[in-house]
């Protein structure tokens, strides 16, 4: 049995408990939180100690698998926590990903760790069809669509604005714009094009709806490129109608092989749990990185650099016998 | 310039010339056809050459892509071309498979090579799909479909029938065993629920027309347990409308991550070209291959042991950087 434990329990430490109970050989020692342990309860029998007592289990956990936030937590503690454990992260500021590599990569070669960053579905299982699409046909050019599915980025933007009690964002993925890239034109699309941002605003009593709805929409790089559509409702309404975390997108590359022939891959998922679906991810990245550790390697890895059988949890070298 | 040599010119081996085209780092020494060379006009500026000349390239060629048939040419022959070069080849007779690379990897290991097998898009990218899906949302199910596309092997299994002169079967997924899948049911489907298959048929003169379509639906393992459609056609419909070699499918895993929440994962292929494909699948697996080998890797590798950083143009460890 490979010995997780899992660090931070919001949505995303929930989901990665329920996919530990889904995985056969994997067992969690217990959830890691900065709350007072008595007041969690998790979602499934593991046992939930405070954050401050995670040295006592160096030795004892095979990867830690941190759940906090990419905005300041991961940032802030993964370089500590790869001193004494082998990591998986779900760090998804796509441009401080060489940066966070480069420090983690050092900090780890020097203790002997391993760690696998952005982990997940994007970046994760996304990115390794962009690669790998890319790879296998050159000459074209690549599309992703996220949604539709709530964004918790645009969600709390919102809830920021005077007068906002509430507030979700669903990002929808426009249709004309999916149907021309399926259909191989490869058309320059601009973020406009490309989604449409739909909101479920609760307003505090009295408040002044048509200057939230202008301010939502001016709002740069949130909302004023693109189509948003917002709507009030009760507190009951998004509660009842909009607690639901389901996402999904897909990514699509079209190209040609030869002047007459074109090619259309497409990977896509539709996620009743977002949350949910990551943490699965990140157990089955978890899975290689022990493995990969065992065989001696140290550093930090992202999902381009880990032979997909090391993620099977049957034997990894006997996957190829079933699965090719 | 990554060197390879191509062997065997049918409709894969242009396939391959014309990928190594689009590919900026790739050189194609040459290609090495059991005809007379003079006689075989590449599609590209590629030199011919004999497969007896084969040897005397030893040492200037890096991976040797090798486009045989999976029936008798590839078991025959690998063997052969492994102890001298590294090589790629696409042998898809699934149940072989394990056979095929126990024998391989003692000789690549013993003669200081590296090949990789069963490459494509099935096996191939299909089987990363299958795997890197069933990693990742163990408590699911998942389905390949293939088509709407040209079954080589179903199309001369009618060519052998007394009485036809030529014909073209084509597999064609189910929709609503598609729709099934794609709404999470996770249904039974027995092969008659997955596929049709459609045949277009040009009978000699004079022949049995009627004798012709039984034989063809009652034909065991190929078509008896399918629904089958035999049209008659004449030779010029043939060429004209059925000389595309389009294909395609999809994988989908459809799962649970705890009893409320399913989640969809599909990754699916639409090709004008097959061939074409499935070359240009070969030429980017020749690029890792090469790559590990001057990592001092020997033995045989398949999909599910290469990391994809080495599938990809530019420099592997610099993707993250742009593709996660």
């Amino acid at each position: 049995m490979i010995k997780i434990g899992i660090v931070g329990y919001g949505n995303l430490g929930r989901g990665v408990c329920l996919a530990a109970e889904k995985a056969k050989d994997i067992e969690c020692v217990g959830v890691f939180t900065r709350r007072t342990p008595e007041t969690v309860n998790p979602v499934t029998r593991y046992k939930v100690y405070s954050v401050n007592d995670l040295s006592k289990f160096k030795g004892k956990i095979d990867v830690l698998i941190l759940c906090g936030g990419s905005a300041t937590d991961l940032p802030a503690t993964t370089g500590n926590y790869i001193k004494d454990f082998n990591t998986v992260d779900s760090f998804d500021t796509h441009a401080k990903i060489p940066e966070y590599f480069a420090k983690l990569d050092k900090i780890a070669k020097e203790n002997g760790t391993l760690g696998a960053i952005s982990i997940g579905w994007d970046p994760g299982v996304f990115s390794m069809a962009r690669l790998l699409f890319g790879s296998v046909l050159p000459d074209g050019k690549d599309y992703t669509f996220w949604g539709k599915g709530v964004s918790q980025g645009h969600s709390d933007a919102i809830r920021r604005i005077e007068g906002v009690k509430n507030a979700i964002q669903y990002t929808v993925p426009k249709e004309t714009a999916l149907e021309k890239v399926r259909a191989g034109l490869n058309p320059e699309l601009t973020v406009r094009e490309k989604h449409e941002r739909v909101c479920y605003v609760v307003a505090e009593d009295g408040a002044d709806k048509a200057k939230i709805e202008k301010e939502i929409k001016e709002m740069p790089n949130y909302f004023a490129d693109y189509d948003t559509t917002v709507n009030f409702i009760s507190e009951e309404e998004l509660k009842e109608n909009h607690s639901k975390l389901a996402h999904g997108g897909v990514v699509i590359r079209s190209g040609k092989t030869t002047e007459e022939n074109s090619e259309l891959l497409q990977l896509s998922l539709k996620l009743d749990s977002n949350p949910e679906f990551t943490g699965s991810v990140l157990v089955a990245f978890a899975r290689a990185i022990y493995r990969l550790s065992v065989n001696g390697e140290t550093g930090v890895k992202t999902a381009f650099d880990i032979p997909l059988k090391y993620l099977y949890p049957g034997n990894p070298d006997e996957a190829f016998k079933s699965l090719l």
